[in-house]
């Protein structure tokens, strides 16, 4: 008999890589888990977002509101469910994208640092994982999530080599790993996995490419 | 000394499916061509989206404007330029990915079939490189633009198995030949490489990749 397809989560923040998901972090992401076999089930929160990015102009385009879930549907084509609803029990392993969606929507950090607070069903869903022992990829600037939540675990992430970005990661208990933008950090015990992807915001599309390969088949070995 | 990166222009309608350029046929464009060592130049019209479709819902979001250019510029990571800026001497080839944009935003095709409106910037552009022998690759539902610009030329193309739609198609003066997902139509005369993609609905992202890298891969063959 085949083996069932993992069932792998892939929380999104919005469209956009200045208010929401990084776009070719979260492709990337899709056509990897398909590529493993695996299936990819989209979530977001239903939450506004926090402001608007023209992203030609890279200006706040003032007075427009867009709602994360809502946004987030263009990159899973339709096919995304509000990430409260999500059930762990159901799942194999998540992967979170970066962009800053992730810190400006999924939480506070890109204002707020190691003060920052995390959207409650992102918590919830993150500490439900990580006590069903359920492995979860963060990719770019997303590890500072899971810094926030599993700080105290110990965790250990990378989110390449921006030292103050990484001196706030430390201060919230995790420990942070320097890589190049091809590679990935793997917490064993934890397992967390992430790769720095768009920190280096100049990186070629296939070296971030690259990276989240890497990332989504180590993270598909540790699922049990 | 090594052969200078082929410069290939991906001309985007928006961001997202139902409303703009189908955005996993964008992003597997912009990871193909930089596979291949091209050089990728995103551009797109600076017009108003038709509409705002609200991708969870699928309904129209009712007084909701966006600019294709702007919300474009999600996918290039704020790297784009006005299409009517493009100089065709400066490229090498060029893609037009799908989505509803393309048959909303760069034409009317959507609404009108065969008696369609095809933006002013895309018809120069089309026609420029086409009288230069540039190649051009036409994604999903991308080639009816062509069809409507070029039909005169006898181009042909593929849409997929999508009967009606090839139809108009045919209306137009072009030949339409029937392709899987994964594989593509090579017009040779007239240098236009065309694959049906999320023409197939319920295509996997993977095999959609597999026929867009076929489509790169033979793009770049017949760049001069």
């Amino acid at each position: 008999m085949a083996q069932q397809a993992k069932k792998i989560a892939v929380i999104l923040s919005g469209c956009g890589v200045f208010d929401g998901s990084e776009i070719h972090e979260s492709v990337i992401t899709l056509l990897s888990l398909d590529m493993a076999e695996a299936e990819a089930v989209c979530y977001a929160p239903n939450i506004p977002h926090r402001h608007v990015i023209n992203h030609g102009t890279k200006e706040e385009s003032k007075g427009e509101i867009r709602n994360v879930l809502t946004e987030a549907a263009r990159i899973a084509r339709g096919k995304i469910q509000d990430l409260s609803k999500a059930k762990v029990a159901e799942l194999d392993g998540a992967v979170f994208p970066g962009g800053f969606g992730a810190v400006k929507n999924l939480s506070s950090f890109s204002v707020d640092g190691a003060r920052c607070s995390v959207d409650k069903s992102v918590v919830k869903f993150i500490e439900g994982m990580h006590k069903a022992g359920k492995p979860m990829a963060f990719l770019c600037i997303a590890p500072a999530i899971c810094a926030k939540v599993l700080g105290a675990k110990g965790v250990s992430v990378t989110i390449g080599n921006d030292t103050a970005t990484a001196k706030v990661i430390e201060e919230l208990g995790a420990k942070h790993v320097e890589c190049k933008v091809n590679e990935i950090h793997v917490d064993k015990v934890n397992k967390i996995v992430s790769t720095p992807s768009y920190m280096y915001a100049d990186a070629s599309v296939s070296k971030v490419a690259e990276g989240i390969n890497k990332c989504i088949q180590t993270l598909i070995k540790l699922t049990v």
